[in-house]
């Protein structure tokens, strides 16, 4: 049985949203007990059938725009710090928190832990491969938005954590992992980028293609796509502004657009619904926190009971597939390598 | 009249695009006269009428591959240094190419030459403002490529070039001048950004409105957006390549969705074609050089007629404007005043 800590808190639509989901995937994965951390009295109204969750009582919360660091270290009874907490204890598996982001990666860093042998943990999106006719329908991302600064060894790490994910997760045989920079050639980049470019390419466990460019991301040249936090996070959010504002012009011209526009729409109502569909980053689940001892996962915070219950699918696959494990036990070897190589 | 210096033999195109533009602009603007350079025996063919064109032999080409500095080092003869030189010796008012966007730019610095007290000058791209009811339809964005590393300076330069542009040749009153940054408030971003937002927040000559985040560029909240050249070209191309898809899997949709797709389609045309419009961002000129003693503007390399006629239109405008003058006069002052400081 795998345990998942909930934070039923956090998040514009808990703990409503929150519990549907985790009774949707309750009652979709039979192996699943969940840990529900948050305030009975707000949690249990919401709750339809108790089999297989148990809400543990926390008596504070952490808001959207607290200070996360601070936050972690004064609220220790909030449901991000106790939900953190039972996994770091081994009551629980993993952790899932629609709340504050950067609260739930200062818990997964602070309180459930990095792996041995990496430095920065990175925040990992799942996007959509939208090129019509590509078997791969999504790829590895990271880090998308954790660290404003990175360090060549940090995007090298990326590489790896991406590609035990890319395998064990979505598997995917050997993946393809890119660089996002700004242009194709090896010798394009900022100094950063041009030593990363080196880096990625001597090593021999990687399936290294190169560069990719922030307008190729959803075209399916790569199944692992390593970026710095800064760049990534830029490429991410143009990536979702223009993809929503694509869809409200398409919307406004059909309701500006008279009886004319309107029949058309019902005309092509299957295709809108399919690309809203592909389009919809939601689908994919949330964001996780590769690098950690457990796996730590962030939804949105604008997440519905169908987002819950998807980011809940991923951790049971992250669960099942023991990506954890074999991502220590590839590092584990590699910082004993590195020591052996300093003496 | 003025004169418009053209590299006839950049671009994907050339020459028969870039002539077949040439000509439409010159039968629109009565005030312009165009010297092409380039090869007579690859130009002359194109030319329908000869009226307010005189073609300026050359005998090199610098191609797309080319590493920039070195070629206009080098190739003195070639069409990119030749229209700039033209500019240089007052012989042309303004220089166009759809060529080595590289070389082009090193030609604008290196022949055309700075503005006095401008360290960098930046790349700027025209964007569309889509936001549905909004009265602005374009901003304008740099430094959108120019520069892979950038001063706090360098960004405070680019407030005022863009906002002399929007005022002057968009004719924007009190143009909103935004940076982009990974976060709306304050204090976000990395050091340079913080630095950044403090220095712009202290400039009694701007109407800075803030932070923007790449999501937002097409939502119309500010008239200008400054950002370092690496991030607003991620930014930039994350934008271009997701509207590209997503047209892509519309498009797609149709072609797949059958006969009730196809008839969809017939009722939706006005709606799809007037947001194609919008969205193309040709339709707002080429990327312009600011910073330069003369307008320096390059278009696409893939630009077809239809774009050169309007990157034409922008170079008259911004001829029509005075807006360098008034640029070279801000900063000669902005220099004294810098000098008296440091004494």
């Amino acid at each position: 049985m795998m345990k998942i800590a909930v934070d039923a808190m956090g998040g514009d639509n808990a703990p409503q949203a929150i519990i549907e989901g985790v009774e949707q995937a309750r009652d979709m994965y039979s192996d699943i007990e969940f840990l529900l951390f948050g305030n009975p009295e707000k949690v249990k109204p919401f709750i339809k059938n108790e089999d297989r969750l148990t809400i543990v009582e926390t008596t504070e919360e952490i808001e959207m725009g607290e200070e996360p660091v601070r936050a972690i270290r004064k609220k220790k009874d909030s449901s991000i710090v106790r939900a953190a907490k039972a996994v770091k204890d081994g009551e629980a598996d993993a952790f899932l928190s629609a709340g504050n982001t950067g609260a739930v990666l200062a818990a997964g860093i602070f309180v459930v832990g990095r792996i041995k042998g990496i430095d920065r943990p990175g925040l990992t999106s799942i996007l959509p491969i939208t090129q019509p006719g590509s078997d791969r329908k999504s790829f590895v991302y990271l880090d998308s938005g954790a660290n404003a600064e990175s360090k060549e060894r940090n995007l090298v790490d990326y590489a790896y954590l991406g590609k035990f994910y890319a395998e064990n997760v979505l598997n995917v045989e050997n993946p393809r992992v890119a660089l996002l920079n700004n242009g194709a050639e090896e010798d394009k980049g900022d100094k950063l980028h041009k030593a990363v470019w080196q880096a990625l390419n001597k090593e021999e466990g990687l399936n290294f293609v190169g560069n990719i460019e922030s307008g190729d991301l959803l075209y399916g040249h790569a199944d692992v796509v390593v970026s710095d936090g800064w760049t990534a996070n830029a490429a991410l959010k143009a990536t979702e502004g223009t993809a929503k504002m694509l869809l409200t012009l398409i919307k406004n011209g059909i309701m500006n657009g008279g009886l004319r526009a309107k029949i058309g729409y019902l005309f092509l109502k299957p295709v809108f619904h399919k690309i809203g569909k592909v389009m919809k980053t939601s689908n994919y689940g949330g964001a996780g926190m590769l690098g950690l001892k457990a796996p730590v996962v962030k939804t949105h915070g604008s997440s519905d009971a169908d987002a819950v219950k998807s980011t809940i699918g991923q951790i049971h696959a992250m669960l099942e597939s023991g990506v954890i494990d074999k991502t220590v036990e590839f590092f584990s070897q590699e910082s004993s390598v590195d020591k052996s190589e300093e003496n």
